[in-house]
């Protein structure tokens, strides 16, 4: 039986572990903190009967022995790191759920044919050294030394380091790779992050795709001049470019469809009321499930900066990271849907709009997500997913890994 | 006889009071610098022939008698302070050539009916106490004791203090107000400030009107969200709201002509590239000649403010200030334009874009002003009037006092 009083006990108590107490929850990797969350994920993972061990990267894995051990495993878990003042439930969700359905098996003495691994991801929002996802990738392998070394925090430290200094062993990060056929399955359990669940009052998101995600950076240079004694028709004014840029690259996501585009942060130069803007920096952010119109979007910027969508400005654009749409595992969706709806709880297939450490174990395994809907978003403090969410949640999850892992 | 070389050699010894050496002209009101350039000009007058005085707010005036000394005088003149980081034309142009007219009255021995009055005025930019054209406000007795105390600089020092601390008396200022037919007239000798008159190869510009000036702050309030799990149609982005608001005013100001419309400042909330924008704050700048079209502007800015231009948005307007336009004497304009022809200087007759002294000299008396090219606009290190351009200003504004003055 799934126990909603251990999964927010556990839920309340990870959320403590905060270095901005009153300000949400900030837990970066390698920290006091991190470490206090550590201690306490282990000791659940016991209390559920699981054998834990320590991946070379930090990653908390706990395995229930299959009938037949020597079987890939079905693995399954999320992350327990956080946003700057984030929430207590992006990636814990997933942690505590998983955690619970191991318990629930003991209880229920369970005995599944495969082995069943619970993993709590170190470092998959990047708060700490800028590169999100790193738990995940160091599982599979793909986590050079070079990155590490090259990843820093704000303080100056590179992800090497401090992993080192907090017991971990980065060196053997190759020697412990996940490849092909080391695991069976992956399945993830994660807050939605978006309205959508919540808007549509739909009980359990079956995530079918995680879109693409795709950054940059624009400049717009037009030439600064006196508000007042520069005619509109003598204006290079970068920050009008900039707007009608904007409205384009808005109107061809909407028109696409199943595709966002966002501008975040914008820097208007010189920036005083009486100068007409001589430039423009702002970020773009679009993501699609399907590459076809993540390349629309791709081309369009880059053919704004070819050709400046107002006369006289300039256009600069620098991708700064690409990400690929992951399609998840057609079968296991298959396997979410039939639990949650023996379960009588609704669905709905959706694509991922953020990203997630099932991105990487998709490379090496099939991969399924499972959202429940959550309030207020996410990578804040007030994001919230209900007691019976959660456990409606940790009952799907539980009634899929024992489906995948017979 | 207009002397090139006393006129640059004033422009480059003024320019040297700086409290940025190396990044332009940064000369505030009752500092270190202020007092020197004060003692320059000062000089200036006297080898001019003037008899020098001091306003109580600390404007210099530097009087040549009339035939009949009981005659209200000719004003001209200009202010000798500047933004921070400006340059060294700005204000200053009009200060050398007025004292340098009357440099050359001297010479020539010529002697006017009416007395004729140079004065420098302080603190019209308003970079020090945020309190523009303080100077003549106070000359025309409108700055009142309150607003001396209020206007404060970046360090909390009151006009009212700093202007008692430098040795002047604002007590005094009501006791000296110039009203109505205490002068005969005032002209204003400026760099234009715009491209115009440099782009049509024109050498003296006559002010016609000096632009309404309309200064606002807009707040648009969306709904902050994660950029990659909140589709476009579940989006308040506060960001596209502004960008539809922007090209619309842009667009108004262009349709209606003759009018100029300015986003200079603008901050993004939070400013997460991966964040959809939930607030924007940004400025608004209109002005034009005519109130018919400011109304035009400020009715669509309240409009849109009524009426957000993008669901879900809310839009808060604040106007700041709002300076009605202020029409040059004809007779003025009739005066420069003839006597800049009989010097076979082409000419044209514009409205100033930009705010000046001669807004509030206007008030009390019939008021022109002469404009002479500039380059790189104003209110930057390199903004440049060259030595020919402010000599055949200085001859044109002689030739006017003269015939004013008769």
């Amino acid at each position: 039986m799934i126990s909603r009083e251990r999964l927010s006990r556990d839920i309340e108590i990870l959320r403590t572990f905060t270095a901005t107490p009153g300000s949400g929850v900030t837990r970066l990797s390698y920290t006091k903190e991190e470490a206090l969350a550590r201690e306490y994920i282990k000791n659940r993972m016991q209390e559920a009967g699981l054998t834990v061990r320590e991946h070379p990267t930090g990653n908390i894995i706990g395995r229930m022995a299959g009938r037949d051990d020597s079987l890939a495993p079905v693995m399954t878990g999320s992350h327990y790191d956080t946003v700057l003042s984030g929430g207590a439930y992006d990636g814990v969700a997933g942690v505590v759920t998983a955690i619970e359905a191991a318990h629930s098996f003991k209880e229920e003495g369970f005995v599944p044919e495969r082995p069943i691994e619970v993993i709590a991801f170190v470092e998959e929002e990047g708060s700490r050294f800028h590169h999100g996802l790193l738990g995940s990738e160091g599982l599979i392998g793909n986590l050079t030394k070079e990155a590490m070394l090259s990843a820093k925090d704000n303080g100056g430290i590179c992800a090497y380091d401090a992993m080192k200094a907090a017991g971990h062993d980065p060196d053997a990060i190759p020697s412990h790779a996940i490849g092909k056929g080391d695991l069976h399955a992956f399945v993830e359990l994660h807050i939605e992050q978006g309205p959508v669940l919540e808007n549509e009052g739909t009980e359990i998101g079956i995530v079918t795709c995680i879109n693409s995600m795709n950054y940059g950076h624009v400049t717009v240079k037009g030439r600064a001049d006196h508000a007042g004694t520069t005619p509109m028709d003598a204006r290079v004014d970068a920050l009008r470019g900039a707007a009608v840029f904007m409205e384009r690259f808005y109107a061809l996501a909407e028109a696409l469809g199943n595709t966002t585009a966002t501008v975040g942060k914008m820097d208007v130069y010189p920036g005083s009321a009486n100068v007409v803007p001589g430039e423009v920096a702002f970020t773009v952010d679009f993501r699609s499930t399907d590459m076809t119109r993540v390349k629309r979007m791709h081309d369009f910027v880059r053919e704004s900066a070819d050709n400046p969508p107002f006369p006289g400005i300039s256009m600069e654009f620098h991708m700064l990271s690409e990400a690929p749409a992951t399609d998840l595992d057609e079968e296991i969706q298959s396997v979410i849907e039939t639990e949650a709806g023996a379960l009588g709880f609704s669905t709905k297939r959706m694509p991922s709009g953020a990203g997630h450490d099932a991105m990487n174990m998709a490379t090496v395994c099939p991969t399924g997500m499972i959202f429940i809907p959550s309030t207020f978003g996410s990578h804040n403090p007030k994001e919230f997913a209900s007691e019976e969410a959660i456990e409606k949640g940790a009952k799907v999850l539980a009634n899929t890994l024992k489906r995948l892992a017979k």
